[in-house]
């Protein structure tokens, strides 16, 4: 298919109808009609560098870019909207492979009630997906706001998702694996949980690049300490089960494992969808306690220019 | 830098204030008041494709991918509102460059009014930047609308960005071809001609893709036929001074030339800052009146995927 054909072919993939779009695919940009607060996100996934085409079919690859632009307006509270996408295709995707990433964007949209309005097309030696997403809500809960004195908060998962990745890069499979290779294949931005904190949240953030990295954004713009509880943490059977057959320690997933697009949130109150993982205390940094006591966690996560952190455990040998 | 230190020089460098921008760069989207309509697109400028690093410095791949954006939003009548921008950095940009690309979309923003608020880094072996833009208007002029009677218009150039790039890549400099560098590396989105229009057009486009194909949307979604003037297409003192130094046709590069970022509309009477290129009439397609008479334009441009089109007079050898 030539550019044309193709436009034609995502228009008929994606195209659907929302409140508030006037005018979707088909015109130099959206029109839409607005009416008080947006919450306006974008991300890329790259391939080579978010995913691999050996690993994850191209449905995936349609739904996880979406799913990931979409997470960071449900972590702020804000109702879904819609998006673009701009996608970037090398000469050697054919047209099949095409439709297949159209219909897991397509299928993601509809989970996630928020419409492909328009987008870009262009060729590239390289293959990315760039989706931006506007949500709508009352208020946004930011990173700062988060007080001594607060719970913390996790909505979703955390760890599973990066045990995922592991089992698919070293070719591992069976009982113990699968649910984490859903979770990182198939991740779901958390609206219904971002709606149910919007009201009584302090600060939210997405966990998208690990917890101990997104939480210490969320510590750091708060002015505020973050203690974590091990326990709670290790309260997944799925994550226990995949960290055992990986050989890996739970708790360095769940702090250092990436693509989670979790949602955590602090707040006085218990928040409805979410569970206790932590408290807000006066001071700075991000610790995690266990059996043996308090210790500080480094904020690292995926850093995409130093590339993934390694947990103090590993880099201190 | 790392990634949270480039975030904090791109934040230092993007940073500003815009009226309806309540939370810009600094948290996981940005916060806004929107009331009334929007126009949003998206585009993405990747290297090897849109630019050549040995050909053009990197504060005007800023500007450029950065009014490639806005340009699709001056063409539908909007004003400009502010944009997001994901950079995909590959490990051998240095932080300089990283800092030269940024101040270029600083100024391409500056000119606009329209201020970068948000965005994305990672890393990925090509360098490409999205960017998505909103605009807000009262009424967006869309493709559709134009009507047999109505002059064609055109604000800005055609053919004169294409003649630059042939410059560049040939290696031309001097005298008569100044203009037509300048044209392809320091495009303008043309907010003002823009807002001057959006009262009585009855449509529009953005000339990014050469005015033939672009054109050709237009006609289609309008069901009309569209008739240019070779004559008033060529009263380009600079284009026909290139087009003489590069040894092409001026009238080839002002149908088929890309990158032009101009607007055509369609109005029944005369729009300030326009000038009138030719008319819409009862029936399909594009074509162009010359001295010898009318000829049929094919729909070409620059398509992503079979590449640049050849016009017919070199097709047909």
């Amino acid at each position: 298919m030539n550019e044309r054909q193709r436009i034609a072919m995502l228009a008929r993939v994606l195209g659907a109808d929302a409140p508030g779009v006037v005018r979707g695919i088909g015109d130099d940009a959206a029109v839409l009609d607005a009416s008080g607060r947006l919450v306006w996100t974008i991300d890329e996934q790259v391939e080579g560098v978010h995913f691999r085409r050996d690993l994850v079919c191209w449905r995936d690859v349609g739904w996880r870019s979406f799913m990931a632009a979409a997470s960071d307006v449900a972590a702020m509270g804000a109702e879904p909207w819609c998006a673009l996408a701009a996608l970037v295709l090398p000469e050697d995707l054919d047209d099949a492979s095409l439709g297949a990433l159209a219909r897991g964007q397509r299928e993601a949209a509809v989970e996630a009630r928020a419409p492909i309005v328009g987008g870009n097309l262009s060729r590239g030696p390289v293959l990315s997906v760039a989706t931006t997403f506007l949500g709508r809500c009352t208020r946004a809960i930011e990173r700062r706001g988060a007080r001594p004195g607060d719970g913390v908060w996790l909505a979703g998962r955390v760890g599973l998702a990066a045990a995922g990745l592991r089992a698919l890069s070293s070719g591992r499979k069976g009982p113990g694996i699968e649910a984490a290779v859903d979770a990182w294949a198939r991740p779901r931005a958390r609206f219904e949980e971002g709606r149910a904190m919007a009201a009584s949240a302090t600060a939210a953030v997405d966990i998208s690049d690990g917890l101990a990295g997104d939480i210490g954004h969320l510590a750091e713009s708060s002015a505020v300490r973050v203690v974590l509880d091990a326990h709670t943490l290790l309260d997944d059977e799925d994550l226990v089960a995949a960290a055992s057959v990986l050989g890996v320690a739970a708790l360095e997933l769940a702090l250092y494992g990436g693509e989670d697009y979790a949602i955590v949130a602090t707040a006085r109150e218990v928040l409805p969808g979410f569970r206790r993982i932590g408290e807000v205390r006066d001071g700075a940094g991000v610790a995690v306690r266990t059996d043996e006591g308090e210790r500080p966690v480094a904020p690292l996560g995926f850093d995409h220019f130093t590339g993934p952190s390694k947990p103090p455990a590993a880099s201190g040998s």
